[in-house]
């Protein structure tokens, strides 16, 4: 797989434009006095599907000719890029088979199949889920899109910080949390484009840390038994991402699970906006100190998502 | 009092529009789909102070002579016009006398002492708020400012539907909660103004429905021992708001308290934004089926805010 370049984050763009949201970006002078600095948040909690992911699912699907199109797309993630699949396939007029374990919550179920997700299940391991999905891959034909590490997926979730420097002038940080790494990719690529000086700084669960350590090791450590509310970011890293961070990105920092919900209440509190634990944790980075807020005047921080099960907050 | 008229929203607008928020309209598909039609939702809920009251207490203060201001002004509100009150005396740099019971929730006193309000406590009667308001209005010589039944207040009000009709082409039926009648004979004014032919429907919880009884009575009916979630819509209307009701609303609904939660939850979850229980109502009457939808094309409804207590929500 070749690794993606900014050229095609454009290209994405232009490509997933007519079917994606432009997200706005909101501020709250409280939680500048707060922090002490300008933020800009992104707000792809307001994406459809509610989260980033679809714009990588979009430009994924959107990209495939038309011969491997009609024999369906397929995954086997069961949270925020199964729904995006399943709803960007649903736009193409194609079938996205989703591979989830039986145990899956209630919620994500109805979300996939809400937006036209056909569903396979299997045992709850991931040995059941690679090969269920490898069964339907060979069965069927269709294309195995994987949630980060695949260039049309990076390109797509790149789009989001494209929007947000060409909508904030001056940004001289930008932030977003990581997990596989698909967000983070992008989202650098598009930063050191447009603006080389600008920094990229991504924040992960201290309970999930193997990007920071893979980061400072220089070489991917895989992530074993993470334990975080931060659903969305209990990955390992991918190849393709990983490659792009060490270029791209200046550093991975980690925050306590007290400061990721302290952060998401203080952005549902103040901004009147839903956000879930994985979007607050850029936010908690800056709360806890683990970024010098002094150094930057204007921070963009990317909220990731906003699929929150709201029968079980942490609140 | 002299009643408003459109001509008074236009004014008030020219006067706060530096210093609101020019709220988003945002549309969900999947609500859309739901309810069978189109809906331009307001988002006074990103207003500052979390409220669209902050529109009416920003064209109060900013209308004050300055012999006036210097002075000060007072309400003895406690929820949002409070906050909303103390925010806007903030920016003119004068001082807002609140006055509260002592067993006003926590969060209610942190939000208007954070705004820089003052605040008198007194015993948890009307009477009592009431003679302890006037004492501080002879004392000091501050302008009191009731919650709705003022026509600076009714003017700012209007300004929220001023921009929604000029946002968005078309609407047939524009809807909002009421309470004391402030939003509500605003909004009249300034849709009826904009476009006679589009309709201007309210809705009420159940449990508190003196504004539906005494819009079909002809005459103001107290609201007594009223009980519902949207702890917004408890008071009685006041006299000003009801003349220009009277005149410009097509028809008051009632809803359940149940389709009142279930409207909250659909506006969070589909939408991703934080509502209060007072905002969801219209929405819950077209869930209820209390407003024909098949009638209407094009609907704006004005999310009137979004403070809840996130220890004590109702999912």
């Amino acid at each position: 797989m070749k690794i993606p370049v900014f050229e095609d984050i454009v290209k994405a763009h232009m490509l997933i434009y007519p079917y994606i949201h432009y997200t706005p970006v909101m501020t709250s002078q409280s939680i500048n006095r707060i922090i002490g600095t300008e933020i800009f948040f992104k707000c792809e909690n307001l994406q459809k599907t509610g989260a980033f992911k679809f714009r990588g699912a979009c430009n994924a699907i959107l990209s495939l000719t038309e011969n491997e199109a009609v024999k369906g797309v397929g995954t086997h993630s069961s949270g925020n890029h199964a729904a995006a699949l399943a709803h960007a396939a649903s736009l193409r007029g194609i079938t996205a088979h989703i591979v989830m374990p039986s145990n899956a919550p209630e919620i994500k179920k109805k979300a996939v199949s809400g937006y036209g997700g056909e569903i396979t299940f299997c045992e709850p391991t991931l040995e059941a889920r690679e090969s269920t999905l490898q069964r339907i891959e060979k069965e069927k034909g269709i294309t195995v899109i994987h949630p980060y590490n695949n260039p049309k997926v990076i390109a797509g979730q790149g789009t989001s910080a494209l929007e947000l420097m060409n909508a904030i002038e001056g940004l001289d940080l930008v932030m977003c949390p990581i997990g596989g790494g698909g967000l983070l990719s992008g989202t650098a690529l598009s930063v050191k484009a447009l603006n080389n000086s600008c920094k990229v700084i991504a924040a992960e669960p201290e309970g999930a840390d193997d990007a920071n350590r893979s980061f400072y090791a220089g070489y991917i450590i895989p992530s074993v038994n993470p334990k975080t509310i931060a659903d969305g970011l209990l990955t390992s890293l991918g190849e393709l991402n990983f490659a792009i961070i060490k270029e791209n990105v200046d550093d991975i920092v980690t925050v306590s699970e007290q400061s990721i919900v302290d952060a998401m209440r203080l952005v549902w509190e103040r901004m009147k906006i839903i956000i879930e634990p994985s979007s607050a944790v850029p936010l908690a980075a800056l709360l806890q100190n683990k970024v010098d807020c002094k150094k930057f005047r204007r921070i963009g921080i990317i909220l990731s998502g906003g699929n929150v099960e709201l029968s079980k907050l942490p609140f």
